[in-house]
């Protein structure tokens, strides 16, 4: 049996493997040379954490609006992967915030809320190179790039105050939360 | 060079790729030898599609109450990615509605909804075997086999009457109504 006949085939394979595994959402993030984040275009892909209506997190008091914001929360799979084996997020860690209308009279539903279009989009990025390990940045509806939120913002104060695990609001993901407190790095009453 | 010089290292890689691969979440449905479906176990790795709130196809009127059910809606990776080519799901298609809890104060949280344990799971199966091209099963919170609804039960017939397509709310489900409308299989007015 000849090289040619057994290599080439199994080069074939190997190649046919790359472009398969190519397929895969890809979610690390990228830069643009002026510092900003470059929109993660295929979020919609990756690991759904959950969603809120309306959450408030000021004293409550004035009633629903009609059309509460909607959110969904996605993490990139390497970091959802990562937090399921160790419940801490690594490096290059991606949280998308999609912010959307809510709708609730439309086609045969009369009642509650379903979801609308998109109003705003944030990412929330673990990157040891950034001031303090997080940054937020801003793609309004769905720009090319997010500006990122100076360190003022009160996003910084209330996610090192009260997110669960390492700034992130783990108490809010269901399926996350079990983890983080099976792996003992859940901070209880935050 | 040795035949086997060449070989063994090309075999280790086509393994290792196949291990990677390996690792994406599997999404094709499988039934016990009773007829009933197994649990999707992974359908939290699967595509998000949307999430709503104490929707309702009844008639308002009621208030929402304390605690609203949310659900959210996942379908496999196969039939995502072939509706956005197509607008129309495949054989197999497998979209699970998930049934949860509302939880409206926690942790800072003092307005609005956010989601807590399951109340109940049910997968809708697109597969030419069942009567009708499509079968619903359910799941309870958990159980290992979901049993089939009967033809009777409401949501084939509402399925049928009302969904955008092909018997599904893509109505309801943002990202792929755009999709649907592009590609001409959206039925307007359900």
């Amino acid at each position: 049996m000849g090289l040619k006949r057994v290599v080439v085939p199994v080069i074939g394979a190997v190649l046919a493997l790359m472009v398969h595994a190519g397929d895969a959402p890809s979610s690390a993030i990228e830069y643009a040379s002026n510092g900003e984040l470059k929109f993660p275009a295929n979020y919609r892909e990756w690991i759904f954490l959950s969603s809120g209506v309306g959450m408030t997190y000021r004293p409550a008091g004035a009633a629903m609006p009609e059309h509460p914001d909607v959110d969904n929360v996605f993490v990139n799979q390497e970091a959802y992967r990562y937090f399921l084996q160790s419940g801490t997020w690594p490096d290059k860690t991606s949280m998308v915030l999609e912010i959307r209308h809510s709708e609730s009279k439309g086609s045969i539903n009369q009642g509650g809320f379903f979801q609308g279009e998109i109003e705003a989009v944030e990412v929330h990025v673990k990157d040891k190179r950034l001031d303090g390990g997080w940054g937020f940045f801003g793609f309004g509806e769905k720009q090319a790039t997010g500006k990122p939120f100076p360190k003022s913002a009160t996003c910084f104060s209330c996610h090192e105050q009260h997110g669960a695990v390492d700034t992130t609001f783990v108490q809010f993901y269901p399926t996350l939360q079990s983890v983080a407190k099976a792996k003992g790095t859940y901070r209880e009453a935050r």
